[in-house]
Order: C-alpha cells, then structure tokens, then sequence
C-alpha cells in the first residue's frame, strides 16, 4: 500500500468536533471525538472509537455510558484543550473551570456545546490502536443555537 | 426522550459524502453513504454502516470488501444520484454511465472521485436498521485534488 496515498484519501474524509465525557463513582473524565458516527436511526445507535489509552475509556466501561456534546463553531480553543491528555492537564473539568450540565443519568455533559446526547453502550470491539463503541442514545437535549465546530474550519488532522 | 431533541442533536453531528462500491463474480453495486467514520491508525481501520434492505450487502458480504471513494465538492449531483436504491435507480454504473478505475482487488472505484481506499471486512455488527462493517484499509489511490463534498455544503439530511 501506498503509505501518502492512504494518508491523503483518509484526511479527506469529513468530521465534526466532539467533547465526550463519562463519570463513574465521583470520577469525572472528558476529551475531544471526532472518529464517531450515528449507524442506526431505529433505533439510535452511534459508533466512538475511543484510544486504548484514553484516562476516560474505563469510566465508560464501568458505567456502560458516555455523553456526545457537539461543540459549538466558537469553541475551538475549547476543542483543542480537551483533546490533551489527562496526565498532562490534569483533571480538565477542574483546570479550565468547565461549565458543566447534569444529565438525567447524572453525567456531566457541557454546558456551552450545542447540546447532548447520552449513549448507553451495546457492545465493544477492539480496533487496533483504539476500541469501538456501539451505544443507543437514551437521552437528548438541546442547549443553544448554532453551527457545529467542524475537524476542517479548527485546522485539526486529528482530535482522538 | 425528546424526540426533537435527539432529531436536533444527531444533525448538529458532521459528516463528508462518499461513494462506496462493491463487486462479486461480476455483479457490481454502489451507493452514497455518509456514516462512516475511521477508527484506529494502525492498523487503519474504518467502520461503515449500510443499510439492511442495500443491493450493495450482500456484493460486500460475499466478496469481503468494500471501496470507499471520498466525492469531490463539485459531485453534489452524482451524490444524490447514487443514493437512489438500484430497485428504483436500475444499474446505476450503466444508466449514470459513470467513469471506473480498477482497484488491484478488481473492485470498481469512481473515477472522478478524490481517489479511494479499498477496505477488507474483519467484523461485522448488527446494529438497528443497519449492518456496521469493521475494515482495515489494504489499498489507497489519489485520483484528483480538491476539497471533498461534505453533508452540509451538500444540503442533505442523511444519504445512507
């Protein structure tokens, strides 16, 4: 395989910006998605592909749930600061004094995204580097008005 | 849940437009599809959601592979038009007359596209009204150069 050609053909493929968050027993995490899709409208279901070693990956697998907030077209800066590693920024909802909402499960989701969906996990596959999620989404709600924050208008080659 | 508010938020999620073929002992199908998502480096593997009533199922179950082609900006027309089902479309490679390149698999990929990966299934998924395929990308061809046509820019609400 032609290693440029896999590289070029696979950067034109088009993603959004996502914060996902999960929590477990008083353990908060969150970082910034963009290899997710919605597969199923009936019912919902949404694929993550989270990194093996994502400091949020087992809050998801012990509360079997995860929270997808679509940022904002401003939020930019946002997007890149979620998208470092925990043991090097710390616990993000506490360093960059994050606005956070409760959703009914109680998770966090941000309050300043465009809004949310929280996604109860089905099943998971590992994928190389990373582990897929199939999840349903259980739970929606809108939280402003706006354009979603897309992986070409940030500049970003990859969020996580 | 809220009903408009899932319908909201799942929109808000962004997403290119591509032409995804697959062939069989001769028989060839493709369809414009949006839910698809890469989802490890290394090695690069991509998740695929297809529909369960797709002509393009079984070509891609039976040969084990699929073609994805990101469209160019300029292809907004040709997206629609392959997103018609073949039941109603006919063989959309002969009545769209549409222009082939030949993958080193033998796999029909479009030849005004941006270029193409060919994808090897590894799993497959049952996933509500779709199957969601596993592949590991195992051949890569830059055709053209340009900006890829994305759901937004294109106008659509879902291709498939």
């Amino acid at each position: 395989m032609d290693p440029l050609a896999k590289k070029t053909v696979l950067r034109q493929f088009t993603y959004g910006l996502y914060a996902v968050t999960a929590a477990h027993e008083g353990e908060r995490g969150v970082f910034t998605a963009n290899w997710l899709s919605q597969v199923s409208f009936e019912p919902p279901l949404i694929v993550l592909s989270v990194e093996r070693e994502s400091s949020t990956l087992p809050l998801i697998r012990a509360s079997g749930r995860f929270v997808v907030c679509p940022f904002a077209a401003h939020q930019r800066e946002l997007a890149g600061a979620l998208g470092r590693p925990k043991h090097r920024a710390g616990d993000k909802f506490a360093t960059l004094n994050l606005a956070v909402v409760e959703t009914a499960t109680g998770d966090p989701a941000l309050a300043d995204a465009l809004g949310y969906v929280v996604c109860q996990v089905e099943a998971e596959m590992q994928a190389g580097d990373s582990i897929v999620f199939l999840a349903q989404v259980i739970e929606a709600r809108i939280l402003s008005e706006g354009d979603p924050l897309t992986m070409r208008d940030a500049g970003f080659r990859h969020a996580g």
